[in-house]
């Protein structure tokens, strides 16, 4: 009930269809191949028109049904009602400077990066800033590319949806709208409190994962000569090490760019996940029963808090 | 392939009914009520009797087919072929203690705890120790009681089978069979190898989501004020945060108990994990994106090395 707006508002204004007109999609990777399924699918679009630098990603976007056809940038963003960018963080503000000119008057932009205050700055590059809205649908998997993309992707996930200091409220909505329309929840945002929040709840759990996929493999390599320590280690897990570390099969490439883009939020969020194992460290040297107690129950909380 | 001796010989040997004769539990929660409830399911054990401090427990195993009747611990271990402890770590001791001068002749003994080094000293108090040979089935559940017992808690997962320097062979050849009965992989190991290896693939991961639990929780309080964090949090979090979580439900006093009986290899993981946390969080402060994407690919190797 934090955000009203958007939700109530679904349930008395059923989607049209075509609602969106032509849509662009910049980069036909998981990402934004899930959402042209999702909205072919449900034929929310009268076009999606595909982009992408890699003309096999492209060929095997239309292949799946993610795109109608693949255009040229140029071609596809002056053609577009909603161009929606769909590439790595990094590649957003050289992106923002390609696409300005061809922008249709009244186009709404929108990305679907998961860092939003250093992409809002570079938005600013655009001839009308006010056109663009960041997203950032909480969804993803540890496989990229079109080929793992999945019409249902969005679904029951959240979808932040960031505003600048200039969106114009039409185009927040328009949105906000996409989200609901491919069954994500939209969720109003300032950019500060995303980039915080993302830190917190997606780029700290994957770099915790990381970091405890390669302790274990360490020290599981330790303990017996030949290598039967790894093998045995693969024989013996089971499903509690296999979710904590689930994501760590994440693309390292894509995790570097996203935890340089958020790093002031995301040190802070490591600095605290250290201190919390350093107390732990800390009571279990000293053999401290009711301290290692009380930190485990304070984290039992915390997950209920987290998922009730 | 590692160890052949268990596995190739199931092909050859089907289960007998009633195998294990008369089968004593002694604490009837979930791995004890899981185990009761498959012995049963596939009719191993002329009789399975169980035996709890907690009488309401024990009528719950009984009404859940985990047990066949409930009796008192001398009653159920002096009718008993196979007595399986299933109880907390820190109760095995005084329960050796009460258990042997009741065993019958012949008898085995097995546990079901998640550390082995300790469990098998204190097995030494038996008047046979010889006849002790450790177990633990490399499967669980956040809940703990019977009510989460389920008889298939075992299929597919791995079951450590440790000996005592002492330990007879049809002993360990048992506790083998009775893993490979309900379904799991019995894996032989010695009690260092074991108490290293758990301490990596399934305490660490415990600590770990313990400790990203309360720091995610911690920090996402602070991104706004009045609670707003907390509920946006959570309505943002989708899977990854939620598996990479899912273990700080676990009960604390367990987990305490878990943590103190293998704490010297814990605490080495420990060291490993912080290790690589300050590794990462070094070339974050730095802006290091080479160093970054280096510990984010040799991590995603080690996730792939433990998960083929």
């Amino acid at each position: 009930m934090e955000e009203p707006g958007f939700r109530d508002r679904a349930d008395s204004e059923a989607p049209a269809l075509a609602r969106f007109g032509t849509v662009a999609i910049i980069g036909v990777g998981l990402m934004g191949g899930s959402l042209g399924m999702a909205l072919s699918r449900r034929g929310l679009a009268s076009r999606v028109l595909g982009c992408d630098h890699d003309p096999s990603s492209l060929q095997a976007a239309v292949r799946r049904g993610a795109v109608d056809e693949g255009r040229p940038l140029e071609a596809a963003v002056s053609a577009a009602d909603l161009v929606v960018l769909a590439v790595p963080v990094p590649a957003l503000p050289r992106l923002f400077g390609l696409i300005g000119p061809h922008l249709k008057e009244g186009a709404v932009v929108t990305d679907l990066g998961s860092v939003k205050r250093p992409v809002l700055e570079a938005a600013q590059a655009l001839p009308y800033p006010e056109q663009f809205v960041g997203g950032h649908p909480l969804a993803g998997r540890e496989r990229a590319g079109v080929a793992a993309a999945d019409g249902d992707l969005f679904l029951g996930r959240a979808w932040a949806v960031v505003p600048g200091p200039s969106s114009r409220p039409d185009a927040v909505e328009m949105v906000a709208h996409l989200a609901q329309a491919v069954g994500a929840d939209p969720v109003l945002l300032g950019p500060d409190e995303h980039d915080c929040l993302a830190a917190e709840i997606s780029h700290l759990p994957q770099l915790a994962a990381y970091a405890l996929a390669a302790a274990v493999a360490r020290g599981a390599s330790g303990t017996a000569a030949a290598g039967r320590g790894l093998n045995m280690a693969r024989r013996l897990a089971g499903p509690g090490l296999h979710d904590t570390t689930r994501l760590a099969a994440s693309p390292a490439g894509l995790w570097r760019d996203l935890a340089l883009a958020n790093r002031d939020h995301l040190v802070e969020g490591l600095k605290r996940l250290q201190s919390e194992l350093a107390e732990v460290s800390r009571a279990l040297e000293a053999g401290d029963g009711e301290a290692l107690e009380g930190l485990f129950q304070q984290a039992q909380a915390a997950r209920l808090a987290l998922f009730p």
